[in-house]
């Protein structure tokens, strides 16, 4: 049991380092330092960073999964789950002015890096464009449910992109409610 | 002279490795050897990889200022300029597919690294929401300019991210046939 906590410290921390500073930018040491751990202790859990990087998304993923039902259970209908999606950008600002999304980043990072991890990384955009192809469907969208659903992930990744470059949560705001708006307009 | 134009091959080849690899991930040595420096010879020219940063950002800069006087040179109407850099995710979507924006990728990799040329690098996408701006003015829409502005730029950027992630070219193509209907609402 203590092992297992022990491990889950260490990846809610190499998490959080490689959201904040970039995963090339963590070391290993900056990691056993977050966690107060000695080098050997370290070692006994994870031999490299891309079995901690592997570790991180494997949590980032069991996160999502749990996030998503918890939306399918308060929000009754589809439209209203897709905009809690959309709404990320609002409920998670303060984050997002400083360090972006923490997919995108992570798969933009990954992607010039050629990292093996990529693929495992472009899972969690996977989740949230089956879920959110999931919700046009219900809508009644079942033909372009695909393409709508990568329409509301490039929308939440825009905005990060530029409230993490200008700090400014009017315009996050304004992107919602204009995506509120776009919405609409895909309700029965 | 020979000292210029080593001077702008160092700068041309940090450009673009530190667009495919990453800032942090790129070297003296990796660009040194690029342009088959010696380190001494290397050294002449620039004391820091901060200093090319600066030097990149600023030959970016007058790049860019030059591809919009060209935009406005060939783009009768402000609606069509304004398309010229929508387009810009096509005509460029070969190295956006494989490394995402230039200008989204470098303020996202500064942010997190909390790096002093963030400001610097954030003058690329002020030139960009600036001339941008000048657009929807000349449309008509002066008091709404900047926000629209704003959400071109957004959508560029979540385009980048979304396509570098999913390689995905009729993503692309979509998208930009989304933006065209959508200026279309604002032009007179």
């Amino acid at each position: 049991m203590a092992a297992v906590a022990t491990r889950e410290q260490i990846v809610a921390a190499a998490d959080r380092l490689f959201y904040h500073g970039g995963y090339e930018h963590t070391s290993f040491a900056d990691i056993a330092g977050a966690v107060g751990l000695s080098r050997g202790n370290f070692y006994y859990h994870f031999k490299s960073k891309d079995a901690i990087l592997d570790a991180v998304i494997d949590a980032r993923l069991a996160d999502t999964r749990r996030m998503l039902e918890q939306w399918e259970a308060e929000a009754p209908t589809p439209a209203g789950r897709i905009m809690r999606y959309v709404e990320i950008v609002l409920t998670n600002r303060a984050d997002i002015q400083d360090y972006g999304c923490p997919v995108g980043t992570l798969t933009t990072e990954l992607a010039k890096l050629e990292h093996a991890m990529l693929g495992q990384a472009g899972r969690l955009f996977t989740l949230f464009r089956t879920w959110l192809r999931e919700q046009f469907v219900l809508l009644e969208h079942a033909e372009q449910a695909d393409e709508l659903a990568m329409h509301v992930l490039a929308f939440s990744q825009g905005v990060a992109v530029m409230a993490n470059a200008f700090h400014d949560e009017a315009f996050i705001q304004r992107e919602v409610d204009r995506m509120r708006e776009w919405l609409h307009t895909y309700e029965r």
